[in-house]
């Protein structure tokens, strides 16, 4: 299976990082088939929104409301209210696929592919394309 | 791959719209494989629940509760809280890959493949399926 | 496509269920490609995340803030509150893929594959393995 990761240098920045470009560049020249886009980290998820007109900001507000950066958590390593980061990826799934069609992601108009980053603690990301011919 | 688009006409109503239907009559008579379920939209999710006893109407709570309709969103594009139903996808994602055994869904007795559709204002939506020989 | 179901004896008790030593086993000699995780329930999902640092129960008790167990549902059958347990899967998917090579799933270190089950009507769980060749 060809597959192969690239690292995102988010210097512990929280916050949404477009990758769809990554992926299309993984895809170009396949033709038909499944793209694997997975993250091997337990805090971060991969999610396929529009980005660009407000929505990352959005998304990372939804997440500290939904997941409050605060005591509550059992999982308390690394920095105050990093539990919630820990929670993430069971709302935000560390992977999900996408069809490719002609070596094009079949994405509407308005979707990104993107990583979901709420961990200040952790300054560089992984993520693996993984190609499954159709 | 074999990959086809059909449409469903929400008319604008916002709900939970079951299309098992439709992804069984695409397996239909093509063995074993996965079949990826996805809808190229930017305010619409895919999931898997029981319909038709009562939670259609609260998942569709619940994503008013988390996501509310009202003015704390960056995106302001379309009717009021619109934004909200771009939050949507990050939690409910767009896509879901379901296993088939004997051109059949391999679904529990209650589950139903759903789109989730917030969004009032578009009424039409489109749906991928394409399959994946096992 | 191999594909094999194994069952989960929960015994009623809610909670986080750690399943990648089970998924490791069926991918074990099988060489690159996708592990579909699935599990044929309407009141359970399938997550990747931290297990053992007090994530499982900072997971549950998330999953008992954003779908609280009371009468606010409109789906009625089973215990008090089980409502709530219909409304997940539709934020904690039912499934799942994974990327594996060399037989092994391609997981970071610290993921573990879960069962999220908050249903304590329902003893006895099943999950389908399915394999898709790289």
């Amino acid at each position: 299976m060809d597959s192969e990761v690239f690292t995102i240098h988010t210097g512990g920045r929280r916050g949404v990082y477009d990758i769809t470009r990554e992926v299309a560049g993984f895809t170009s020249g396949r033709g038909d088939g499944l793209v694997s886009v997975f993250v091997p980290h337990a805090t971060a998820g991969v999610a396929i929104f529009e980005t660009g007109a407000g929505s990352d900001g959005d998304v990372m507000d939804t997440v500290d409301a939904l997941f409050p950066r605060d005591g509550r958590w059992r999982h308390r390593h690394g920095s105050h209210g990093h539990g919630a980061d820990h929670v993430l990826p069971a709302f935000i799934a560390p992977g999900i696929t996408v069809p490719v069609l002609g070596g094009v992601p079949a994405l509407g108009t308005w979707q990104s592919i993107v990583l979901v980053d709420p961990n200040q603690d952790n300054p560089e990301r992984k993520v693996r394309l993984s190609w499954i011919q159709g």
